[in-house]
């Protein structure tokens, strides 16, 4: 099988080494032209088979509508777009709705694996109709993990319903890291002599919050116990926001996800504009002092 | 009616200037012998008619017991000893325990008010029992705010009532000003050339949010619109804490007024070691920079 | 003055009621034949002296909508909607829009006051421009609380300001009323022989939490103690959402305002999904029982 | 080795048949004489080889307290009681001093493993000097799970460190479960065709969040896929309220393990005082309907 592939940044480039390693024929486009393999959208589409399957990995928002946009112009129909970056899901029905004119075909595709995707394989999450799926099976069986297919790879639903999935995960994600770092600072906090890392350690066997996320935990801490070369300033991707979006939308209590992220929001806070507010209250009702 | 008074600080000193207004004779008592009208508590204990009454009002814990622990020895049967500081509930049953073998009496205040308590009247939740109320109903009419005395006074129940009451009013009081500090940084963010201080003005009258703490936050917005000179550092008095304990301690759900604490823990730490370890996990798994 | 008023529900009728007091003159129309004063939106127009001021006041959404296509059709240029519904903020901008090509100007305005606005005056939040504002000031002082101006008005900035501030404001009550609604369960939960309805009454003159919804939080434990006739079961109105999708947005924590939204989600579930998940999950690992 | 266990309920009735199974010598003593090996703890004592081990395996408070203070009186110098049960890490120090004066010595551990602990192994967190470790190191290493000792075993700090690691891990615990509970209730409302016990499974190989809670969930899910018959009912156990208490203790924001336990609080209230206390509000202020 030979495809195309947009976007060989780290993640695009793994990919393409883990398609390739399968024996799967990759053509990779990149703007970037010392690792692209052809000059242009043309020249991809020139040097793929009809039908044609392009695979996108590229930043989530305008970068990826400016690769569906082009990529529009130099397919034709029966070809099938596959978006594996980190879309919206709102964004999916969209493209498919775009594409459908020409004759082209959509699906959407929630990629989890980070750094560790080329060496382990990379978690599938696919939303499309049940022949695009099948036409894409030998892709997805190339990029997903070793073991049963359905312990790595899910056909969720339809299209949208790969990135909805996967946001979803991230979310679940943030969570799951609020809760080892919780714990983390309160082991750190207490005064009691405690090997912290050490008990990191013990926890990934037996125990019920042992995790890949721990196994991950336990390398940083080995690699820096106490953090002395890490900033607490952590980012966020749309995914989490989406996540409690949807929530939102669907009248779901979300706590623990939302706590995760407002986290994450005041890690990057140099000064907090409602804690300013409450020491502003305090020193008029209480004569408090403030710091200046 | 003559009353003793220990502890002459901010509090002290301006209840002291409302009881004799109000035509209540204050021996106030203090280490600080510049304020003191006492050298020291034998002579406190002789200036008072028996049976005597003595306010306390110190900080909380090794203070107040210390206090408690002197004023047992010069005090008598028949003598009431009126905790009116900031004691953690528990310390309430201890203090009246400690007290009864030699028939001194003890009973709780939880008295709100600020700096605004000398001119305002200060708000009073009793602990105690019928009796002690009445007996010292004098002083709780002459320190709480004009209008009917339900409105600023309450016998809350047996001794640690008062102290409980005030603490669960700490715990709202976080809650609340969390709620407009919240409100305060969105529109603050928002860049839609909103007049933030002419809103939370403008919510004074005829709004559901109008409140006390409205109108400080528009005095405070007045004098420092942008609080450029008040650094988000905010600190938490014992009452939040132990309202949280309690909470738990009855399974009550308490979501709101425990992210306003955890809000002012986080607004003093320089680098949160949870965020740390999230950091530390990201960079884990996806290779995504940490700053150093 | 005389001004078109659409929608003569609870709100708009004690509007209408307030303005008429204050010698506005009001033209009322409404679906029900029986409150309005005109047929229709075409007897509307014709009622009132060019330029016109038409003040919409119906649920947010497509009914809002619906009426201001209706009135498109029937003003002209240099007339004025007032929408004083509960729009989100993103509509004003829409139908100023819509609005502009034939000359009819458009203005929001957030409306608080509920029950009490008839007899207190409504805080009013305003976005629009400087003439616009001029040229509704006297609508606005007749409909706002007595008392200075600015304490119960805001032009709060250009069109979608009025709607924001007011989005903003609701956030902020949620949070309050849970902060009160927390303290309240606590104290209802302890053991300890408290007047919980004595104390909350206490905590109107002279504390640190009095406000008008503490006034009301007595009103109505005075009419039902221990709310045996009232369900736990509390709505939300868009206000709430759309101000912490716009925290989301803007990367504002908000801790406090999210937990009280999501109070009210758990607080109309029959089963809670998630806990159900947490319950099996539980018994898979401990067998631990489950209720079925 | 041959030790003495007391409890053999189903934690240690487990825990005795993986003991024997690695050739430790276990002599269990339980209330119920249908499995215990002898009939007191008189007994106990006279069958073990002086100096003596004998492990705690009941339930914590009172129960354990109890233990302790039988095996006091039939215990001798150089003997040493270890709890292996859910205790309060405060009650470790306590037990210490109150042996110290006979000689026996006391250490704690923090065992994790639910009922697949026989067969997988028990993750061991340990609280101890040294030298006590080292002297029960071969229980342990028949207790704990195979593969490299410090993956599931630790050493993790002083008398108490046991049971104050465990309390952690279980609020860290708490929260994972809250993650994936969050996701599943979302993916559940999504109205949008989503294989949501196929996504979770999907998560098992590859992603982020790929856990063993991850397979206990898959395993629940396709037991039940939309939990019919799994009321949202959630106890606690006294780990995740400990690790919020010292949360507090020591200013360390919690927000995500702390909104874990409170979902755990309100899925076990039939009314949620709070919420009826904000729909008597809302009735209050808006003329909201409130279910009766």
């Amino acid at each position: 099988m030979k495809i195309g592939l947009v976007g060989l940044g780290k993640m695009g480039n793994n990919m393409r080494a883990r398609l390739k390693k399968s024996g799967i024929d990759v053509v990779g486009y990149d703007t970037n032209p010392d690792v692209s393999d052809v000059p242009d959208y043309a020249a991809l589409a020139a040097a793929l088979p009809a039908p044609r399957v392009v695979w996108v990995m590229v930043p989530a928002g305008r970068i990826t509508q400016s690769v569906i946009d082009q990529l529009e112009q130099v397919l034709e129909e029966g070809d099938l777009i596959i978006d594996g970056g980190n879309s919206r899901f709102t964004e999916d029905e969209k493209h498919a709705k775009q594409l459908d004119p020409k004759g082209i075909s959509f699906m959407d595709v929630g990629v989890s694996g980070g750094v560790w995707g080329l060496e382990n394989g990379y978690g599938l999450m696919v939303g499309g109709s049940d022949d695009q799926v099948e036409r894409v099976m030998p892709v997805f069986d190339a990029l997903r993990p070793e073991g049963p297919r359905d312990e790595g790879f899910v056909h969720a639903g339809p299209v949208g319903a790969g990135h909805y999935t996967k946001m979803v995960h991230n979310g679940i994600e943030y969570a799951i890291m609020q809760a080892y770092a919780e714990g983390y600072e309160l082991l750190h906090a207490s005064d009691r002599g405690i090997d912290v890392t050490g008990t990191f350690k013990a926890w990934q066997r037996g125990t019920v919050v042992r995790s890949w996320l721990l196994e991950l935990m336990v390398r940083a801490l080995e690699q820096d116990p106490d953090f002395r070369d890490i900033d607490g300033y952590v980012d966020d991707s749309g995914e989490g926001r989406w996540t409690l979006e949807e929530a939102i939308d669907h009248a779901v209590p979300m706590p623990a996800i939302s706590a995760s992220i407002f986290a994450r929001f005041v890690s990057r806070q140099e000064q907090s504009p409602a804690m300013q507010a409450v020491a502003a209250l305090r020193n008029q009702f209480g004569g408090h002092a403030v710091k200046a």
